[in-house]
């Protein structure tokens, strides 16, 4: 065990965990201000552009003959030359795709999150984004040290490994266990590794979307955010040195296998009720047509969702739908809810138990600890 | 134990577990195309023909004049002879059955999920649907397989039961027990002959559909839907070879008919409230108004439903049944949420460590695995 | 212990539940299908009398100006003159009691559940009214002579009590514990007794209904409703005849004093918070504007409702009362869902272990049953 | 221990808590009517100077050409000029913040909860104020009471204490356990000074309320709320004198440091998802905007709120964002629902069987109470 770290090693973890924090409030305070300008904006060119148009109603907003095609198109048209409120490029969509007579009408901007001009709407100027961008690298170079310390650590772990395995061979004439060999390596340092690696790469791309006028805002969020939440977890690390808050990471990473078997079963029977329920309720049920939304509606019943709505709006064409649809409902809820979130609390309590016994009476787990 | 079986067995299975998920998801994602076509079309012609129609407003799409009447009747004419968009036909009902002043009206088309001419729609040629019967045709070829094989399985059981048993009884002079001789039959064995049956019958009536415009939908949905299931049920089976796995499966079969003595003793008490509740509460609550939706608003209630509308719709007319309802469903929910799911929980409980103890122990649970 | 009873009181029980069963089911199928016209009607007077209703605007439908007033009334005296649908009284409620200068309009007719006029819509004759009655009247017969063997049961109970007693004082000097004494007493059978007073009143009732055009038609209705509530309930006894049943009901019986006494102490936190919500959110959010809604809000969270919603229609005039609602929110939901709810499954879990453990050693629990 | 108290000390907090709740309730009734007439009020307000304005519609009540608000304006002018319904300011706001062409109107009126004149609608005179403030006033004497003799209480056991330490440090030359001194300190009354604090400033804030017109509503509600809450929470010492009950709520004590610990486990790992999620998912979810909502709505997901609609609701402009939000989701809610909240269970149900054993081992739990 590679406990005996030195204490910079543990203050710069928390410097490092306390900037990303900043970065990515930051961050994020500057998107909300972009989206409910951008939301605020289409609203404006929904109400200027298209007739009648009446908030929330974006679902329904649709033509159904040709005279009203006609009028919507001159509407627009009428309005559009007439109104020149910025150079910002509008797209308007009347989708006939199905052929069913029903066309649909949408609007869309191309207002991207475009960090300099907003910066400037809040009154940013040059100078802010420059420190902006001078933060960033101070975070992108915290995460190549972490990330090279670790890899350090790690590294000596599995020399240690090495060590240890040629000498039990030759002593015991075993093979050391597929266990024994991981006890070598600190899952921690890998998720620091991961968080790190993720962290430089979501900075990188923010400083570009803050020099260069990138805008691939999506991808950059997901590296930050995620690289932010591997970082909050690893506190959880800290927490273990406490005794008393050992006992609960260790049910939990002990459950661990025991939870992921579980749901492998559970999720067989799961995927077969949503093919069952995708196929025979699919025409009957909104919220049953596609496989996808079939298995986050069952998802959801499970967690508390309301089911009331669920039962009452199932199309009542035919009585052996019908019946076939509470059958479903019903064995469905009691066989998710009843047994199998018991059987998941047995798990835990089950686990919780053996580890609790296992530090009262101090046995070894493995040849290795001994 | 009929353990032997030779590997080509299990391929077999694991094929047709492919092919059927196969056939299932071509299946439904047809049907989902057609299905949006079909709301579609209805929303058009509701738009076209129903005066003063509004999106989603079909619940209270009512009339309550005379001269109303005549109008809507008119504009429905008008808008008819001046309109031949295709040959389908339509249905208005005009509904005036509770003789109360208000007339429903209801539009309906007769647009079935006619597979030949939609297949058209998306391109599909005689070719393909060619393909899809062969396909179809597979499938039920390797049901019928399984089907024999699995019988000749339970067939070899039995004949094996019998031996067992006059040999028990020559030997203990004792009857040998029932339990005992379900230990020859194995449940897996039926389930796959209950799911191969059930696919056998829904493919049959599928390539009927497809290519004699047959249209008989939904008996073939609920045959192919069940039958898939339950072949993805029987996958847990391979699952417990895995001594981990194991204990579960055998923790939800041990547990299974002790809950469902359980929710005997419940569905009990379940009943008398639907009893009560839909008697004192169907004039004033809407979820109360048939024993049936009494049923499913309870069930859903106990899972996380919302339960604030519940008390708020309440109508307040007399006070005694409003102290009523609030007795009622405080003490409803309590007796439900609290004792009964805890007692569930119980008995799930109480049936891991038993089996456990038993696996731990080794003690085997019948005479005949001595 | 009085269980030698003969079969034919059994008999008399199961044709009991039975027809009393029948009884309801007939009864709530024709208040049913009378609700329905009533609503159906009262929308339909709405749509006439009321200037400008839209459906299920009810909540909204009030008057600002004096002209405003002045034309509705004038809609009103209009519309009723030149019509003459049918002889029902009806009162349009013309509401400005707080003052505001908002006045709310409602419409209600007396459209009394009248058994027998709407019998004749349905196309009942006098006999089949007869026959109600008669039917009415045989339940009436079946519960007096249920309730005269169960009050029987119960007094030859209370007599070898006090005999045991006074044998009891003599030989071992001491006095019959409290416990002990109830022994004698069959719980079941007062449950019966019940039963059979409410059934018997409200038959009484409901043949009052149908005959004499009286209409009290609510408490009729919780009469016979908690009276079939509780035959249904005493089903449960008959289970415990066997003996894998019984340990549930033996569970929830035993486990139902503690549950109680744990039911009063969070009863009592459960209290303080809705003092607490109610005096302080009140102003600020619609469901915490009663101590009444404040109890349903609080209960409905617990078990599962919307919290999302109650967040966020806090109305945030104050930082103060804002930071003090999620402080009472989160506090509240983390206490009551986590804690009491875990005690709840500890305290079931507990008393069956206890009842379980019981059973297998068969220590007697009280001196009596030595 | 300090249990020896007379009788009078005990009566003295039952007729506390009976005062206490008592002014709570009439507060919390006269605010109830105070505020109806304000919403009511607020309402017609909206109808007469807002044009076009519809029940409900507030959030979408905006304007987008400057015609309309000009429009908007002139209506406003010319219905305030000729009407005069009282004195009371009103402010209606033209948002036009966000710069992004659209513009969000609202209206406000200062009708503050004055309390004297609306005591005069219902009714109330000047004699029935003094006897409010009288009441309150005998409120404050009885808490300063409460408060000076249970500070007594706690001086005595400090002094105790500082004996007992001596003795021991003399006797066993160790010092005392932090544990063991903080037994001197009874928790209870601690909870009792507290809560007479909050109730005497309360009061005092109240009767300045109704004397002088001080309108600081907000603030004194919080003190007398909370203080309320306290004495009621209070009222549990007293059931831990029946042994019964004793354990419930020595598990609730002895459970707590421990749920508190994992409740810093969970809620840095909640912290992370939050982050991460307010990142990614904020510009596609509105429940996702700010930091403050995404908290709000995980919290709520986890204790039954509705699911489906979060998923639904999700804009899908991205296929990687749709895909992130779905593993995002589906983890979240396994992990907390599935893990943590059996890890709840699993603590308190231990918690209770070591308190369980101790009081039937009777074994002291530390050196004092030997």
């Amino acid at each position: 065990h590679a406990r005996g770290r030195k204490p910079w090693k543990l203050i710069l973890q928390i410097v490092k965990i306390a900037f990303i924090t900043i970065q990515l409030v930051s961050f994020g305070l500057s998107n909300q201000m972009v989206v409910t300008f951008k939301e605020e904006n289409l609203m404006t060119f929904k109400h200027l552009f298209l007739k009648d148009y009446v908030d929330g109603g974006m679902d329904t907003y649709a033509l159904y003959r040709q005279s009203d095609t006609y009028d919507h198109i001159y509407h627009i048209i009428t309005q559009v030359s007439g109104f020149c409120k910025n150079s910002k490029n509008k797209w308007i969509t009347f989708n006939n795709g199905a052929h069913s007579g029903r066309i649909k009408v949408d609007l869309e901007t191309d207002v991207d999150i475009n960090e300099c001009r907003d910066w400037k709407v809040s009154g940013a100027s040059a100078k802010s984004i420059y420190l902006t961008v001078l933060f960033d690298c101070l975070i992108v170079v915290m995460c190549i040290t972490s990330f090279t310390l670790c890899t350090r650590s790690i590294i000596n772990g599995i020399l240690l490994q090495h060590e240890y395995t040629s000498y039990y061979r030759k002593r015991c004439g075993k093979h050391v266990p597929w266990l024994d060999k991981l006890e070598f390596v600190n899952g921690w340092y890998i998720l620091i590794i991961v968080s790190d690696t993720l962290t430089i790469i979501g900075s990188i791309l923010k400083m570009e979307i803050q020099t260069k006028v990138v805008t691939n805002y999506d991808v950059c969020s997901i590296f930050l955010g995620v690289g932010t939440m591997f970082v909050w977890i690893g506190v959880i690390r800290y927490m273990g040195y406490f005794r008393k808050y050992n006992i609960l990471i260790l049910t939990l990473r002990a459950a661990f296998p025991n939870v992921i078997r579980f749901i492998c079963c559970a999720g067989i029977i799961y995927l077969s009720y949503c093919f069952c329920g995708w196929i025979v309720l699919g025409p009957f049920h909104e919220k049953f047509r596609t496989l996808n939304t079939v298995s986050e509606c069952l998802f959801s019943l499970i967690n508390g969702d309301d089911m009331f709505p669920t039962f009452v709006n199932m199309k009542q064409k035919s009585s052996l739908v019908w019946i076939f649809s509470r059958v479903y409902l019903y064995t469905f809820v009691s066989l998710f809810i009843y047994m199998i979130l018991s059987l998941f609390i047995t798990i835990i309590t089950d686990t919780y138990d053996t580890i609790k016994q296992q530090q009262q009476s101090g046995v070894p787990t493995s040849e290795l600890q001994k």
